[in-house]
This record gives C-alpha cells, sequence and structure tokens, in this order.
C-alpha cells in the first residue's frame, strides 16, 4: 500500500487530457456538510458559473453526478417515456451511444447516418424531422471517435417549427468550440469536464430551457421515505431511473433542497473550477488557445507527411485524426511516445480501429510546448520506425501558425 | 470568481463527514489517460482493496462512478428484469428508496416493515421469503434515518435455501461496523466513501458474488459502435439503464477493458485512499475507534440528560439519535452549533422530522476530540436555550469510556 505515485504524462488524446493544475488543488478542499450555506451557496454559483459557460439565461443548470454519459442518460431518460419518437443523426460512436441509451428507455429510435468524417447538412435534419415528427433531437456536437463537429446553429430553428426537443451532447467540444444554448436555441445539453474544460471525468454539467423542463416535470415524482402531504404524484409515466430523474435533481438543486442524492463534493469544487478557469481566461480567448493549437497540430501533421482524417471544414479545433502510414506500426508508435517520452495519443473505435490515431490539444494542454513536444516526439519515433520525413517540419509547421497567430 | 473558501467545519452528522487529509491530498494527484498502463494497475490494485475492505475473494468489485444511490441502482437495475420479485424489508428512509428504485425498474417489489428505530428478526425476513418466493432480497444494513443496524449475518443462508439473490447497501455502517461478504453469503453489496470510510460523496465501491454476476451476465448487451463480430447479444432482458449496466461495467473493469464511461480518475484516487486508509491503520482498529467514539458519544449525551433514540442493541456505531428534548428548538440548535462552533450535527427525515437530532461519529471524526468538543459544545448551546443539565457531565462520561478503554 504505496502512496499513488503515477508517471508525469502529457494527455495529447482524445480526452481525458491533464487537469488544470489549480482544479486539481480545487479538489484536495475538506468538505462542508450538504446543507451547509457555505455548500448550497457554492452550489448556486456553479449554477450560475455554467450558465456563463453554456450561454445561457436557463435556471436549470446543474451538475449530474457521473461522467459524461451519466448528463447523457439523464436527459434522455426523463424526457423520453416508453414509445417516444427520437430522431438521433448519428456521425460516430457517440451517436450510436445516444440511440442505444434511448432505446434502453424504450424511446422508439430513428437513426439517419453519415459515413464516420463528416457531419450532417441542417436540411438532411429537417428532412427526417418532417418524415419522422419526433419528440426530441438527440445529436452530439462534437464526437471525437472521428474528430468531426456538427454545426448545430441552424438546427434549434428547426425544431422549434416542428415542435421538438432539441438535445445536445456537448461533452467533447465545449470550451474548445462555440456553443451557444440560447443563441441556438438548444433545449439541453450536456457536457463532461475531461475534455477542453480541463478537468476530471467524474461530473457531467447540464442546462434545460424551460420547454424541457416543463416536459420533465410532468413526470415528477417525490420518493417515498421524504414525500409530504404538499408533494403531488406524477402526470406523465413516472420516470424510470430514481438517480437519473432530472425532476427530483431539480428539487435538490432548487430553492426546496429536497435530499436526493448526497452532493459529491469534490467533483463539484473540481466542475466550479473549471468554470472558473474558463470564465476568467475569458471564454473568446480559450476558444482562440484551442484554435491555435489545433491548427498548428495539423499544419505539423500535414508537414510531417502524415494525412489528416474526414472533413477539415468540421473538424472540432481540439482532436485532429490522423491516418497511420503504411508499414508503420500504429500501436507501437503509441507505446513508444508513452514509454520513451510520457506522452498519450489515443487509438480508435469501430471502423477506424487501426486506422487512424487521434491527437488532442485540449483545455490545459492547448499549448504551444505541448503541441510541440508531440510533434517532436511523434517524428523521433516515426523515423525510429524507418517512416521518412523532411526533419524538423511538424515543429516549424506548427511555429508557423504560433508566429503567424502572434503577429495577427 | 474568489478562490473556494469554506469554512473549517467539524462534520458530525449523519454524512457527509470530514474527509481524511490524505484522502484529499490523493485527490489532487494529475491524471493519466484512461487506459496508461499505470491507471489500469490502479484500478486493479483498487479492486483488491477493496475486496479486503469487503471481506470478500469476489473477483467483481470495482467502482462504480456516481453517489452511493449510484451503486444500490446498479445493482437492482442490472438483476431486476421488468416483473422479478423482490422483497425489500424496510426499517427507515433507504429501505424506501431500495423498494423505490426497484419499483423504477417495473420489478414486483413486495416490502415488510417495523416501526423506525427498530430492525427485522431473521425468522421475520425468513417468512416473507417463504411467502413470497423473490428473486432478490433487497435490504440496508445500517440506515442513517433511525440509526439501526440491520444484522445480515443470518440472513445469507436464508437466501441460499430458497435460492433467493441476497443484496445489501451498507452505506452508512461499512467501516464503522463489521461487514462480511462471503461469511454471510452476500450476493451483491453496495457502498460510498462519505461515511465511516472517510472519503468524498462520488463513488461507489461494489462486490458481487458469481452467482449475481451469472445473474446479471446474461443480460449482457454490448453497446454499438464499439460491439465486434465476437460480442454475442443478449440472452436476458436488456439492461435498461446503459451506465449501469454491470455487464457492461464489467467489461470495462476487466481484462477485455471494453470502453463504457471514462473512469472518474479523481474519484478512483479518493476511493483507493480511503481503503488504504482503512487496511493500514486495520480494519479491527478502526472498528474499535468507531464503536469506542459512538459509545462515548452515546453516554455523553445521556450523560446530559436527553435521550437516545431507538434499539439501542441495534444501533450502528456511528450514528446515534437524539430526542430533541421538551421546550427546546432543535432548528436553533443546529444553527448555533454550526455557526457558533463551526460543528455540524443532523436533522431528520420522515416520521422523525423535528424529533430527534443525529449525530455521527465516523471515519476521520470518530476521535475523542471530535466527541468531546461537539458534547461540550452541545452542552454550552442547551445551556443558553434555558435547558438545564449536571455542567460537564457529557464530557465527563465520554472520558470515561475513552479512560476504561485505554485500560481495556
Amino acid at each position: 500500500m504505496q502512496p499513488l505515485t503515477l508517471p508525469p504524462r502529457l494527455l495529447m488524446g482524445p480526452g481525458p487530457i491533464n487537469c488544470y493544475p489549480r482544479v486539481l488543488q480545487a479538489m484536495a478542499t475538506q468538505l462542508v456538510g450538504q446543507y451547509d450555506p457555505a455548500m448550497t451557496d457554492y452550489m448556486n454559483e456553479t449554477m450560475a458559473l455554467y450558465r456563463r459557460v453554456f450561454n445561457t439565461q436557463n435556471q436549470q443548470t446543474f451538475l449530474i453526478d457521473g461522467t459524461s454519459r451519466a448528463g447523457i442518460e439523464a436527459a434522455l431518460v426523463s424526457v423520453l417515456e416508453p414509445g417516444d419518437k427520437v430522431l438521433v443523426p448519428i456521425f460516430g460512436r457517440f451517436g450510436y451511444l445516444l440511440a442505444e441509451i434511448a432505446e434502453r428507455a424504450d424511446a422508439d429510435v430513428h437513426t439517419i447516418e453519415v459515413p464516420w468524417g463528416e457531419v450532417f447538412a441542417p436540411e438532411q435534419i429537417e428532412e427526417a424531422i418532417k418524415r419522422i415528427r419526433p419528440k426530441v433531437l438527440a445529436i452530439v456536437q462534437g464526437d471525437t471517435s472521428t474528430t468531426m463537429l456538427q454545426p448545430l446553429d441552424a438546427l434549434g430553428a428547426i425544431c422549434r417549427e416542428y415542435d421538438v426537443l432539441f438535445y445536445t451532447d456537448a461533452t467533447a467540444s465545449i470550451g474548445g468550440n462555440p456553443f451557444e444554448t440560447d443563441k441556438w436555441q438548444v433545449d439541453a445539453v450536456t457536457v463532461g469536464l475531461q475534455k477542453c474544460l480541463g478537468g476530471p471525468s467524474g461530473s457531467a454539467p447540464i442546462s434545460m430551457s424551460d420547454r424541457f423542463v416543463q416536459a420533465v416535470r410532468r413526470r415528477h415524482h417525490v420518493e417515498a421515505g421524504i414525500r409530504d402531504s404538499h408533494h403531488t404524484g406524477a402526470k406523465g409515466a413516472r420516470i424510470r431511473s430514481n438517480y437519473f430523474d432530472l425532476a427530483m435533481i431539480m428539487d435538490y438543486w432548487g430553492d426546496e433542497r429536497l435530499n436526493h442524492h448526497t452532493e459529491a463534493a469534490t467533483m463539484l469544487f473540481g466542475s466550479r473550477e473549471c468554470a472558473v478557469a474558463l470564465l476568467s481566461e475569458g471564454q473568446d480567448d480559450v476558444l482562440a488557445r484551442h484554435q491555435t493549437a489545433g491548427l498548428a497540430m495539423l499544419r505539423g501533421i500535414q508537414a510531417l507527411g502524415l494525412t489528416p482524417f474526414g472533413d477539415l471544414k468540421h473538424k472540432m479545433s481540439n482532436v485532429v485524426g490522423v491516418y497511420i502510414p503504411d508499414g508503420v506500426d500504429g500501436e507501437q508508435v503509441r507505446h513508444d511516445l508513452l514509454h520513451l517520452f510520457n506522452i498519450e495519443i489515443g487509438t480508435s473505435f469501430g471502423p477506424l480501429k487501426g486506422k487512424i490515431w487521434r491527437i488532442g490539444t485540449m483545455g490545459y494542454n492547448a499549448r504551444q510546448d505541448a503541441v510541440l513536444h508531440t510533434l517532436q516526439s511523434l517524428e523521433t519515433v516515426l523515423r525510429r520506425q524507418g517512416f521518412s520525413m523532411p526533419a524538423g517540419a511538424g515543429v516549424d509547421a506548427a511555429m508557423a501558425v504560433y508566429a503567424g497567430q502572434a503577429q495577427g
């Protein structure tokens, strides 16, 4: 039983990535009680901070105590009654996840798909909505499995026109790519901390519009053992999960402070600090930092003679897919980067398994030194595998991006 | 956006309580990747440590990423198919919670109840099992709402006799009261960190016997997007939750390391350290420390002329219910303790609301100084409310317990 001792990895995969040191410090804070005014004040402050992160006025903005997929499941099982139609446009692994979670809720799940490496045009989604008339549109913004960023700005208006609730998961993209809850008329959004927000997995911020809240609240049910006479029964089909019952979780985060779970205080402290890190640096500056780091990594990869994956016009700023060149052992490269240089890059899933690496530039690691370390280490490891490249070209190209950005 | 600043509370309620400082330190550790050998080694080590905490040989011993009720829901929704009979003996709020979670899974839920402040005799449970013939018996070991500790040692044999799966939640009791998974033939147990284990809420250790694992595995289903040709479909009714699908979570913690959620690494570091704290101090010594602190608090309370709640033969070591005396404003006492002395004690739920306080002595706070501070502060606050007591009697009685223990 030795003390925890971990190697100093530089995490340049698709997430999780290294936490901001301030986030780690915040998570070492001693607890107070869950209904202590000091705690409930921080709960309220965290709600306010995430309204700013999500760019929303939504009152119902808080944390789900679990990893990012806990947020997804909470949103979907709380709104989807058995038999409800949901449309899931799929452009990567996480689209399948949304569909699967909705299926398990016994929703009537309809999917449309584009090949991995592409995104949907709004017209494709509108056509499917007209045809299917779903209660909910569920789509991810950024899918790390393909590195693609689905444009969402036109979908809210389409959803309003056809009276569809618009849900999106922005775990992979938030903080590194624009996200506008209110402007885009998003009805519910969930995220995690472990990508561009620079925290650990384990807390899932969520924000819900009044329309979405209404759809959930009609299923409201207070649990036996803490139910008082003024609590009335549910109108809609009872939400199948207690843990993910957003109606009850709203009561916990609301004025009534009705006991549900015991808030995961350490994760709340971490979540709060992620928001503070983003907002005190400035949302626009953080976005620009991610765009520069992502472009520098992309240009560096290309300068090394490597080919990026997918439709680059729709790539997330914070991750790039890189084809593993012929004759190169992709797993050996990852192994060498990890064991020689303490640098982690990502492998891939499903149809891309064994075909591409995924290299991230997220949160704390969206930094010039992290980009340069990664490019020169990748060059060294590839050279030792016999892959020939122009020496130093990756780093030079990345530095040129930073120089241009500095001049601009 | 000021740095996180919390008052130095002494948390003497029914939990959460103050974390061990070593646990807080562990949670400030920088991350590594989720499939990094350094990470998976710690995952394996954490499994081994919790086998020792649970006193079991069960291979399937790991963490659910959520608060303690996430563990409860994972166990129940993974084993209970719609229509399956479950027996829930209820002796407090958390019994209702088990029943409610099982109801939401559309199980056929049968309950038996004893008044708050009592526990069940094994014969009562056996009689109900014979009558109902459930697939699962679900019962909590310690229910903080009543402070009672249900004896479990005879229930495993009864469950085996009638081919019932025996599930228990030991969140409130583990670490402060004996728990013997294998000796008691428990098929599944879930806990949280925020009581006697001295960590924060947000991680739920679980252990499952082979019988329980078998009942879950027949419902095994690998999610689309990561499914390979060698993954076959489910045999039993598909588990309704993706997040709480223990069959998939076993694949993630097992050799296949099949991607499910992204492990909440910070909570894992905290969970591991809770186990290390318990096991390096020694399980028997930690139990004795809780028993002494709990007895000292009880004797102190009685010496102050206050009346403890419930059947003291079956009280958990780590929490005592205390009747609020006539003429005393219970909430004012709690307010004064918090704001004058930075000490938190607990209020109550349901039928006990407004009638008793709950005072805990758990984990890091199962210490003589914490007991004495609480007793003398309670005395001061009560005296200022006009309640008359023999001066210093609470502290004297508690010190006598510690003196006896030291001599013994």
